[in-house]
């Protein structure tokens, strides 16, 4: 298979080159062959070529079999007037590659529950994938200026249409069948014309696609409540673009191990792309003390989503519970004990795997 | 002072009655003529007039000083295809009266910590005053279809002016300056247009107008996961209408208990509006189980807000904290233990203020 990897900026480089080796250990353990070429995004991009997302990046990406990425950005491209940000190559790329489903397993190590802010009887348990929609909705609407001085006013459009809900609603029906066969959809059909919309293509879908999946519908911000006072109460959860930007970060924090958790995103057919949900930390950045367990989950997913392998999947996530049963811990899930370094837990990661 | 009520539906009148006690009791107490007249909103005004918000009622607010709402809504006004539905009185008349700053303190009564789902270091001492734009945004931008059949879509815009984000923006750094002197923004400026305008007012208004107010801007995402691992570092929090719906939901979880939490909606010079947070809760309606104390804490800050008198206000306060410290509790937040009825716990406050 051939496999592009792009590490970004921050401790992208230091994660994706840990997850790296584990790709080349299951590669030789299962004997599979995998290529990889690395290629640039974001904050680096930019400095090199003036693009967030170069052409000849875009290019490799379409004609890989799978992508990896570590994160992008960082306080050196934050300037709100700069002509580009690296943001800008992150929502490029999902465009260009049509990746239009975003799933996020929040998912709860046992070894780690009581990292998590949520008392222990609330939490213990946990385990639902989202799905959200990553190509439309309101990030990809027209958007614009009128007026001017004191009476300017901004505007952006949401917009959703029946075959970007119903393919969207399909995986994740999908999805519900692989798991505990219950799919919940999140809108705010009481207040959006393209809620309302969502909410009658995904109930047309589910009732002639999917009866035999339990399903049911909650309005996003009652959600937002749910997600902390009952997250064990949802499986598979699908959302438009907004809604999961939000409740994903909000159930990102639900194992408070954020350096534990992997993303995938997928289109039709298609390279699939896969990276640690947590940001470039650029105060961490070089020191050999990010975690890279999240983004060794993500090669974890993208054997399973884009190359069809679920015994490697299943092994890459049997070897990461094992470093954890040892006690192995980076500085931020460590709690104040002892914490090995970014490089360390690769190597632990890799010796359970050889 | 000229006082309007609308019971609404389900708990709402039950609620409201043990909170027209309270300013019965304030009244006499502090020598005050306040008058009442009830008025229909949400189902029950759907039901006897087919309107959720009949003009007379609106006429009524439009004459009063401050208006003490219950809770609308319900299951049986819960049919997608409806006409109209409950919540579309509540959005009318939010418009109708320009109450375009929801306030909504998170606050922790401490005879209560022990109900929250957070982890008691992670949850203590939070006190956070959110400022949501009320009719501005997504909620009020023109929406619609087109296309149809297998390529419908749906639209709907969001907008904001300058003088819509001034207004609420002033009135939130005023509010910090009362406080903790600090200020928070949230929008999404990284991929909506109407962010970015938000944004750039926010910080000149803030520049200009309040430079001794600590202020600073975090991603509405971002948002959503500090509310989680980190409460205690936000003063106040003012962002748009469709972000302070989810947040403003989210942190309602994290004192645990729903049933405790008031909120303002506030126009320039007109009546406001005080109400509970937490739904018309049908299943209990009736039944005498409701929680008053959200309520009787809304009549707290329709007394500082509306009517200028703080100490009522802070009387009222005292009152409810000291029901809780003798250990009263309704069932909602009994966790199983003893539990009074929604006259008992108005009774008891009541008592308190004699
Ligand atoms: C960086 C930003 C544009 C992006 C988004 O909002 O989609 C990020 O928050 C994410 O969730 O991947
Ligand atoms: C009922 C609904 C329209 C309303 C809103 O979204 O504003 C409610 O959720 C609220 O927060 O008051």
């Amino acid at each position: 298979a051939n496999l592009v990897l792009l590490p970004g900026d921050g401790i992208g480089p230091e994660i994706v080159a840990q997850a790296k080796r584990v790709l080349e250990v299951i590669a030789a353990r299962f004997d599979h062959e995998f290529e990889y070429s690395s290629h640039l995004i974001g904050g680096i991009a930019i400095d090199q070529c003036g693009d967030p997302l170069p052409q000849e990046t875009i290019d490799a990406c379409k004609q890989s079999d799978a992508i990896l990425l570590g994160a992008v950005g960082g306080p050196k491209w934050d300037d709100p007037s700069a002509k580009t940000r690296p943001e800008a190559g992150l929502l490029k790329i999902r465009k260009e590659l049509g990746l239009f489903a975003n799933l996020r397993p929040i998912k709860l190590f046992d070894e780690l529950i009581d990292a998590s802010p949520l008392r222990r009887d609330i939490i213990e348990g946990t385990d639902i994938l989202f799905f959200r929609e990553l190509t439309g909705g309101i990030y990809f609407g027209e958007s614009g200026r009128s007026g001017s001085g004191d009476t300017e006013s901004a505007y952006q459009m949401m917009v959703y249409s029946v075959p970007e809900v119903e393919r969207i609603v399909r995986l994740a029906a999908k999805a519900a069948k692989q798991r505990d066969n219950r799919l919940t959809s999140v809108d705010k059909a009481n207040v959006l014309e393209p809620s309302r919309l969502w909410r009658s293509v995904a109930a047309r879908v589910m009732k002639e696609e999917f009866p035999e999946v339990q399903y049911d519908v909650v309005l996003v911000d009652s959600m937002a409540m749910h997600l902390i006072n009952r997250p064990r109460d949802f499986d598979v959860v699908v959302t438009g673009n907004m809604f999961g930007d939000i409740l994903t970060d909000e159930a990102s924090m639900l194992p408070g191990s954020l350096g534990m958790l992997p993303s995938a995103s997928l289109g039709d057919g298609g390279p699939g792309l896969y990276e640690p949900i947590h940001g470039s930390a650029p105060d961490i950045a070089g020191k050999g003390l990010a975690n890279p367990l999240a983004t060794i989950l993500a090669t974890a997913m993208l054997m399973r989503h884009s190359l069809g392998l679920n015994t490697e999947a299943e092994t890459i996530e049997w070897a990461v519970s094992a470093v954890l049963a040892d006690g192995l811990r980076t500085a931020d899930i460590a709690r104040g004990g002892d914490a090995i370094s970014t490089e360390a837990m690769g190597d632990a990661v890799v010796a359970q795997l050889t």
